[in-house]
């Protein structure tokens, strides 16, 4: 017997029946169930899970007695119903992220979420102790968001067949794209059980190009029923995210159509409402659908990177997060070889103008092993200047860090009147005017971003302050209003 | 009596006439030159120098003989006639500058020229030890070309009194702007042979915002004199480049019809048709309007700054001379605050995309000497590495650096097929797959342009090669074709 769920946990409901005369019980069996409380009324599908067992996670989202009825193909799942209590949640429980006025993020239980992602495709297909290893990483580091994979990545430094795959294998070697592969699909269990017992958001990518399985051409009947899968097996944990593509413009094999499908797909299905994306190589997708909560953005022009955090924000009015900004690393590709000084000056970029900026790392490795990719461990020195950049971001009140009026040369953000943060990027000055909200009395903070240091001027200031400063790249200026 | 003159030199006629009579010599006598040769005839205007001399200064275009002719509203200065035989060049003189294939310039002698030019608007309007400091200075720089305004500024860091000023102060200290004081002008003429001695090319501001005088706003009849006067006094130096305006955006004064009606007047006055430019703030004047020579850019984005010279090369069909893309220095104003690195970043991506950059420094000095607009010394280490650059420019056969077809990461440019750079700018791979043309045996250099070495790899090589790099931002791979 299940014991009381909390709110925004996962609770699992399980159904078992004779699966002994069923050619695919994927395929041929519908279950879903109809929840009802004072309050909400949905439907939820289960999935299947082998040897004759469905399963259906709910998450709960109403304190309170919940009731459900089931609704089968299969007369012995039929018309089962049940009732549960769902009791107050756990502590450090903080339920599903959602958009905040149009461009933050916050927690359900009203806790706000700064994202901070971190990137390792294919961290699903490598050997175990990498996949521990990875999430030991993870522990120590500044992300709260991880961008993976379902499907395993065919590319450069990605040239090994996956093990599990993610759906039955014949004899011959080919996919059954309608069996899910359920050795693959506990594996995922176990990874984001993990992942939200550190508190880190899976961005979870449904379809992406670099394939040598044929993933990215199984065909509609397949990408849906896959979809379904996924959606009715992972929707009720609270920390995911999805994120329709990685690349969605390189994938030659679908067509515009399949991707509005797809996202209608996840509007219909997810009973939650999980935060959704779709993230370009080239061409941006209309980021104004509906069903797409956030713009997931690769940057496009080679100069022009987080800098056009603005741009987006007022042309979609929906977060924006900076999933792909070019990687810290030393490898051949453009995307792959950014210093840690220009990835740590994309993040304040755009962090500054009230975007969000994703991390990733490609240092080429005598075993091919890339943290971008792969995991493993960090080799790069831009994570612990992201976890300094993540605590002031922190320190900024309110929903977090808007765009505020700006000097041609150098972007604001912050709070009006309270919390103010100009980001000098490479430029150094040696000194900086910067002119304070009337009325109020602030103090001020030199901040050295790369050298990760905080210098209060002695004092508080108001009106015209000339600020001095080093002389050095990479310096930013915070003036707080003091309490008074 | 005037000796020969030689091909390309300035030759000087000198006239005199009775102007006791004459309430104002600069604006009541017209005098004017016909010049004429087998293979060319046109006017140019002599100018009044003081003390009843009238100079007419003539740059010889074609060898052999010449003749000439005055016309003037002053009896005794009209009718007279002479003639003068024009002899070959002397050694190291290469007249004027041309453009050539609409993105690079030659002088008219066949000698190419790369335009490596920096920028000290004031200079003339400085004590004179400190002129002399910045014609040192020029001498052992990389530098070949100078702005300046001829008009003082009046701007941050500049707010002192210019002596001499540029015309003829009354007792009450307004300017008379149809009285050019010729201690200023005897002055200019003197600094213009010092720079054509240095082979350093005179890029004169005609009109610029910076302004306590009212020189910004003179009125069309006396800016029209100024310019017939300084293109009389100037015109016939071969190292003579016009630039209409420094910011001529910002100049409020003046209506988009003074700028066309200058333009107008530089095309019809100066018979030897120098390069003319017009430069911007925040706005581009129209660089495809007749009589501009080329486009002299100052960045408008703060991101896109010299990578954006293949578009006005796609624009305008004329060479791209990136007269201000940010100053190295550390002011507080973010175009005179780059560290070196940047300033050199920005040279590379200009050169490589087919443009020419100008140098400019701004650093705090504790008696307000910034080499921008006061001349004097260098402070920064961005001047020798622009000197490397334009050892390793000066090496592309041909016209210079075209733009070739590039990879969407990394700009390459050069002459196909025999001499193709490619600049990596902050990215730092460890190693680079480059295709060397069909048929072509190359040999290929690793090129530090931070530290300045060129590492030659062993060997010579043809189609694919993978080039070994250290790592590092800011290197170059420049692939040459071996003589066969």
């Amino acid at each position: 017997m299940n014991t009381n769920p909390t709110l925004w946990s996962t609770h699992e409901l399980r159904f078992h029946a004779d699966d002994s005369t069923l050619a695919n019980p994927f395929a041929e069996v519908q279950l879903s169930l109809r929840l009802t409380h004072a309050e909400r009324v949905y439907e939820l599908a289960a999935f299947y899970d082998g040897e004759g067992t469905w399963k259906a996670r709910i998450m709960p989202d109403a304190l309170g007695e919940w009731e459900w009825l089931t609704t089968s193909n299969l007369p012995s799942l039929h018309g089962m119903s049940g009732r549960f209590l769902c009791e107050p949640t756990l502590p450090d429980t903080h339920g599903p992220v959602r958009v905040e006025q149009g461009a933050h993020f916050r927690h359900v239980d009203g806790t706000r979420h700064l994202s901070f992602g971190t990137t390792c495709y294919a961290w699903l297909h490598q050997p175990e102790y990498r996949q521990e290893q990875t999430l030991q990483t993870l522990r120590t580091s500044p992300f709260n968001k991880l961008r993976f994979c379902i499907f395993p990545k065919w590319y450069d430094y990605n040239r090994g067949e996956p093990d599990p795959h993610v759906f039955e294998q014949s004899k011959d070697g080919s996919l059954d794209f309608m069996r899910p592969n359920l050795s693959f699909f506990r594996l995922l269990d176990k990874r984001l059980g993990e992942l939200a017992s550190l508190g880190i958001m899976a961005d979870i990518i449904l379809f992406h190009p670099y394939d040598n399985w044929n993933y990215s051409k199984m065909g509609q009947a397949a990408d849906d029923a896959y979809l379904r899968y996924v959606i009715a097996r992972y929707a009720a944990h609270p920390h995911i995210w999805w994120s329709l593509a990685n690349e969605w413009d390189v994938i030659g094999s679908k067509q515009l159509s399949d991707w509005e499908r797809y996202r209608e797909i996840i509007m219909e299905a997810d009973p939650y409402q999980h935060l959704c994306s779709i993230h370009n190589c080239m061409r941006n997708y209309d980021h104004s659908k509906p069903g797409l909560t956030h713009v997931s953005a690769q940057r496009i022009d080679t100069c022009r990177t987080t800098e056009d955090t603005g741009h987006y924000l007022k042309t979609y009015h929906k977060p924006v997060v900076w999933d792909e900004v070019g990687y810290e690393g030393n490898i051949q590709h453009g995307w792959g070889n950014l210093p840690a000084t220009e990835l740590v000056r994309r993040y304040w970029e755009g962090m500054v103008r009230g975007g969000y900026v994703g991390h990733g790392e490609t240092y080429a490795h005598p075993d091919d092993i890339l943290w971008w990719s792969h995991g493993g461990i960090l080799h790069g020195t831009s994570a612990p200047r992201i976890a300094f950049l993540r605590k002031i971001a922190a320190s900024c009140p309110s929903h977090g860090i808007d765009p505020l009026e700006s000097d041609w040369d150098v972007p604001i953000g912050g709070q009006r009147d309270t919390w103010i943060l100009r980001y000098l990027g490479v430029n150094q000055p040696s000194w900086r005017s910067i002119r304070l909200p009337e009325g109020g009395i602030f103090e001020i903070d030199v901040i050295d971003t790369w050298e990760m240091t905080v210098t209060r001027l002695p004092g508080t200031y108001s009106g015209e302050v000339r600020v001095p400063l080093p002389g050095k790249s990479y310096m930013a200026v915070l003036a707080r209003r003091c309490l008074t």
